[in-house]
């Protein structure tokens, strides 16, 4: 049956939001030659009633898809709060569009929002997780995670040179307000020293014993510190949750680094030194593995759409797509690092400080 | 209880096998103290019963450990067939180097012959997967899989910048005698149009009927085919088998080659190019996935001899690192692409032609 | 005064033709507003007398210019021999076309080529040197080389973990039929043991004392030859020059590979592998340096036709952009690497054996 | 003659040093066997008269030199600024280490203080140039600033991507206090919009009439600005100036975002974001240009000592190694971009705002 769907970016872009764009009017137009409505910036562009027909001709050069290896998102994303103060307009826009269904690509918290105008507006709603947090729940893998890790690994190989040639703690401030598996991952994989994550309270004297350790134990002068913006101590609640990000002074990298720079028992003065990998971690080349997730996502997306099969995300478990309830996703996200975690507990056998769990 | 392990890396070298290496000495001496042995050129090294003594020290240059961003083995490592001639020195070389347990790194063929080994000889043996062919059973990842399959999309992506320049057909011939995890993973990720694995039997009338269709159809004038060492057609069985493959005078890619050119149904004359991309299919800088596979299961590595669980191979499975019987691992090993494998009908639904399935 | 201007690239394709392409059209429609044709496949386009608007729109994807960073040329190219057979035709094209002047983008052959129609058909013609070989003469740079060096380098850090791992002496093969540039300026940056050029005669003898030493002086058991194709020993003449390159059997690898394998001195059988890295040293994205060249060359040819200055390339000397007469080009290119070249003395003073000059 | 010398590297670290390290201990000792002295901290280790003897054995892993590949310094280098206050000490040191030359690895503020001890102390110095800042006089290349600039080339693209995502503002602050040649060159590969460099003055206005530009022109709603730390108004002297670096409540990257928010002209609330790249800059595997000035620069080093030519800094010029005095070089440096400089002509012919020049 013919059929007339939307797809549209929601919440911070990442790696792979392309690719995934790219499988689903590849697989509806090729097999089912259905109408594919692109909706330009999430639920604004739904508000404003706005489209582009997407197809496979026209963002070719030459005949090379750009898709695959685009970092972005060609729809353009929005990641504002005010979205539920237009939901009865939003929710009339799905009907005036005349869509069949809409395929949201979105991490946890645009899930929750779309999720809840679906119900009250009766969409036929197929969700797309995508997270450089990965802590959408009920999937193994979102799309943008793999390569925001590949990003920031990269970065740690470079900033481990420089912070060894000058005897320097580098704190290097990754993503991460709620959920530390960004950190977890690439402070593993980047060859951390500490990892400060929100869901396993630090402790500064924790982190400065490290740092002496590394010293003292294995002649080590220098140190690597990744710390998630919205790491926090045993006493206090996280700088994140009592200040406004975006009028915090210096950040959570900086304040990691001026309390080990005042810290008594580092005898010697360290030169101590901050790296806000900020907005890099968002960018870049899709890796492989977010372009098949991507890729597999979404085909798996349109396939659902083709058996009226609604309400739900597709999801990557034990190596292979499955799908899941977006009610059970909304229900369980965002989703933190567990204190028993595999890979904590692989981290504090190399050696790693992990907070003092 | 103290103890004294050994380590090796058996089969082709990939990236990650030093990330594992790594992650077995740093969690035996940190938290155990144990003596770990580096067994070099794996059987061979225990034939002769050479060891070096592995530390967290040694390695180093000035306090960065090179072995987590290191492709290869600094074991080294042997790919020769004739270990099971020697079987009875090699089973008394583990007694008399007085081993408690021996931790080996590889894939499913060396797998099977220290696991006979290990048999006969009463060892305690644990596995750690590894291959970049990704067709060790029972695990979802194995050690170089992530890294081989993102070198070849990078060469990929440079491959069809050129092909597109010249309005070239590229055969790209990539590793996969037995399985074609790695085409097809890295073929979908790198955009191929035709991708041809030992599992599925292709016909060139297919992959013509393709390269046809991309110029007729879409006015694509170029067309990247990527071909497993091991393709074959429904007809006749593969070059692989039949030939030597070392005596081979052309390989597959050519093979292929040749027969696009002289396939009577594309009326133009062709450009067909060859790329074999070979030996650097294992090198590279570990994936930060494979990174942490290896780090993860090393570390488990250690634990199941802390707990003096032997003849279990590290596995990932859903989401999380458990251990699995050996004897299982080899019995259904090496593991080929299913004929309902789900990139399979991924790949197909985005219009690439994977043989006649 | 308003003009009507041609651009097309010859020749292989290369990382930075679009960058080349992408600042003419900006210089000349944003200062000059002059018309910019784009001529597909370089003197076929000419001969067939298409043309492509080229725009500053039109290629955007939401704004991105994919021309910086994309490898090959959205004009396509050849590398065919038979132009000067329908030389009257394509210098008639060029008046038919009512082109202002023409440039194009070319190495030594295209240039000469282009050169001679330019002369005879009396055209206003502006070169940009591209070549991956760097042979083209009074220029220190041309667009393509420094990307592919970076290829290669890349190339050889994979292969030389893997060579490491098995005790392997990798030959590598790049490209380089008549100049050695490639091969000396990759095989110094990528710590070859032996660098075998077109320009300097080499002898196996020489090859395997290299891989003899290495081992018996340093204890590495291990060694990367890496090859141009038009490599030639003192007696003979090179395999190039005495067979049909297309025809090679094995090609140049191969055949080292073979001469060091059977050679008497080494007594232990080696592990000799080829690695050919063929046709991924024309692709990649372009390195900063490839497009800052591309750039300037671009601005500089829009320059020179705006001064009327024509039968001029534009050159990098001595840290800045300078133009010279194609003529002179022509008449000293290809460019070899001269015997007191300063790289080769280099070479020789890090222990690289590079022929016996 | 038998000579004893040593090495130090001196300022920020970047990548390369190591190569010219390798290069000057493998000349030294294969074709001289002299005595070389690794000299740790710069002055630090030379008032502390610590010394390591370097070989060429003892760095390596199974044979693979990894001083070729690795960013930063295995010597260590200090950015201090009390240096004069000792001296006597340090020039004393030379004496004590018996050291017949002394080869100085070091930027321009290194150099003009080596430069003084060594006169004051009849030194036999050498030097080599590195800055990532391109500001040392008589050379066309220093070790480092090809690898920098293709670093924040790197950073560009992935912020282009979210940017466009996101219709942003990005304000990228990159190195640079009193020098803008890696703005500039980076800001051109990379795609800028802006490029804000200490030598030409900008002005808010021209910042935001670009973006206003690019918007209402182009139909782009997003811009790239390329802010150099020491960017500056005509009319004030620039924030490095007049207020000290470390104390910056905010650097640069934030000042300008600031401004660009607040300006009136734009009536649209834009969403502008800064990334500020920092130590990222100095780290990363040293690119093939790299490699290959710093092992020619450190050959040439050596040739110098042989030929007893002291006083001298090796230097790159009109595409070979060359000679001059270091004191040219410290009376001349650092270098600024010139206002007739090629680049920023070129820059502008490519519609990017460089100030209002």
């Amino acid at each position: 049956m013919q059929k007339r769907i939307g797809i549209l970016t929601s919440g911070g872009d990442c790696p792979g939001l392309n690719c995934a764009i790219r499988a689903v009017v590849s697989h509806a137009k090729l097999q089912h030659d259905w109408e594919v409505l692109g909706i330009p910036y999430a639920t604004q562009g739904l508000l404003e009633r706005k489209t582009t027909l997407l197809n496979l001709h026209g963002l070719d050069l030459r005949g090379i898809d750009p898709l695959l290896s685009m970092g972005g998102t060609i729809l353009g994303s929005i990641n504002k709060g005010d979205t539920l103060a237009h939901a009865s307009e939003i929710i009339a826009s799905y009907r005036a569009l005349a869509l069949d269904a809409l395929i949201a690509i979105g991490g946890d918290g645009s899930l929750a929002i779309l999720h809840q105008l679906a119900c009250q507006g009766n969409w036929n709603l197929i969700a797309i997780p995508k997270t450089i947090d990965n802590d959408v729940a009920l999937t193994e893998r979102a799309i943008g995670f793999d390569t925001a890790v590949n990003t920031i690994v990269d970065a740690l190989n470079r900033l481990t040179f420089t912070a060894a040639s000058h005897d320097r703690v580098m704190v290097v401030e990754v993503m991460g307000r709620t959920a530390g598996h960004l950190a977890l991952h690439a402070g593993i994989a980047g060859g951390a020293d500490c990892i400060l994550i929100p869901e396993i309270p630090y402790s500064i004297d924790g982190v400065c014993h490290q740092i002496s350790e590394l010293r003292d134990r294995w002649g080590r002068k220098f140190a690597i510190v990744v710390v998630a913006e919205g790491a926090k101590t045993a006493n206090d609640s996280s700088i994140a949750e009592t200040q406004n990000f975006a009028s915090l002074e210096c950040g959570m990298g900086q304040y990691i680094a001026n309390q080990i720079k005042s810290h008594n028992t580092l005898t010697d003065r360290l030169d101590v030194r901050v790296s806000i990998l900020g907005h890099i971690q968002r960018g870049g080349i899709p890796s492989a593995l977010d372009r098949l997730s991507a890729t597999a996502f979404g085909k798996a997306a349109v396939d659902l759409i083709a058996r009226e099969q609604y309400g739900q995300m597709v999801a990557w478990q034990n190596g292979r797509v499955v799908d899941v309830p977006i009610v059970d996703v909304v229900a369980r996200s965002p989703l933190p690092v567990a204190p028993d975690n595999y890979l904590v507990q692989t981290a504090r056998c190399m050696g790693i400080y992990v907070g003092d769990g």
